[in-house]
């Protein structure tokens, strides 16, 4: 593919995940009203917050700890906890996303888990929840026989970027949503069919959301970003074992 | 990757994409009123049956055109050819599907290209245009030189999958925003937050769709499964050129 230095790529992705966040939380601080958690509207605005947080950019982040040069030298261990770590920390944040949203729900008596977003999106976290624990059991613990993990190793890699389109596609599902939920005909200053600034900005936010995932999934499928495998024992060392 | 056979798989792919113009043309037809062409609602349900038709199911099977073992062997001109046709055809369906939802909103006075979903769909439409252009003028006109085509080849098979994962997402974010739409509060039998026999059938039809494009990228993604670069002239063969 096209040379594309990978330090300036990955400051300018870590800038745009950035930006994602700040969009996501301006967007809810100014239009939606804040942040509490009393089972208000401003309750559910920690929902879009952390779901972007966890199962985009730092999902996204945990994605890429393999690509940064760094973990292209010396054992393996340290940047499999990482990943670990960073997968684990959004998959934290995305159940509190998740407690938002029902919360949210059961206090207004809503119901929950109707809409195609409301689907997609669990789906999405239980398959996450799934490839953390196959991940965990199959490269961190020390039971998983090398032939097993060999064998895993590509589907993890498959389902790493597939979770992360399928975020992306219940981010855009659930901004849309919210749009039509909270620009009513009527509202003011105009409802989201007359493109108030709000309606601008929250667009904008998912458009930007969809190009960090698009720009993500770049870096991972670019061969010569890599990391090389060196056939060295410390490529199948799980956490627990002995080897080394 | 686990050991799949490419052709029950393929068999598979085909009879998930026919099941999911079964849905959408099923949903359009039993709830949403049928199809016609005179600017009603019945106008705007071309919409979803000629997206998912072109931007889902005829754009799948182009982009795994090569991945047919008989592609493999012999010249690979034809398969050239009928991968440009059926992305043509695809890309055909679709400007006719934008045309239907123009012509309903124009009809029925409704703005335009403001929600999130609009924004993302064209500019995936948008994408696929370029992707479509770029491909025709590298791989089948002859003024390319080698150098180019093996430059461009990995970023056409990465926006090749880029563009489908795009046109699921916009596909979501349309279903869902349809439900709302038609399913408000009042409506018989139930409205969508009571999940009425429409909403789970569209709700089934966006998963199904997300389904097909998961299994789309994975047979993409199948290193087995690729077509070998054999290194003969052919594999450079424009559409006019004079080689061979």
């Amino acid at each position: 593919m096209l040379a594309v230095p990978l330090r300036p790529f990955c400051a300018f992705l870590a800038g745009l995940g950035l930006l994602c966040l700040a969009f996501v939380a301006s967007w809810c601080q100014r239009w939606r009203g804040g942040f509490a958690w009393d089972g208000s509207a401003r309750m559910f605005n920690w929902h879009p917050v952390l779901m972007v947080a966890g199962m985009v950019v730092l999902y996204g982040a945990a994605a890429l700890v393999y690509r940064l040069p760094p973990a292209w030298r010396g054992p393996k261990l340290p940047w499999k906890l990482l990943h670990g770590a960073l997968a684990l920390t959004a998959f934290g944040l995305t159940v509190v996303g998740l407690v938002a949203v029902f919360g949210f729900h059961n206090a207004s008596k809503t119901p929950n888990m109707y809409s195609l977003h409301s689907w997609l999106g669990l789906a999405t976290v239980l398959l996450f929840s799934c490839q953390w624990l196959a991940g965990f059991s199959a490269f961190l613990l020390p039971y998983a026989p090398p032939w097993l993990r060999a064998l895993y190793k590509p589907v993890h890699v498959f389902f790493g970027s597939t979770i992360l389109m399928l975020s992306v596609a219940s981010c855009v599902s659930g901004i849309n949503e919210k749009l039509f939920f909270s620009l009513k005909n009527g509202t003011a200053p105009a409802p989201y069919n007359r493109l108030p600034p709000e309606a601008v900005f929250a667009n904008t936010l998912g458009l930007l959301i969809v190009l960090f995932g698009v720009l993500v999934l770049c870096a991972l499928a670019k061969p010569d970003w890599k990391r090389p495998e060196d056939g060295s024992t410390d490529t199948r060392q799980p956490l627990l074992g002995t080897e080394r």
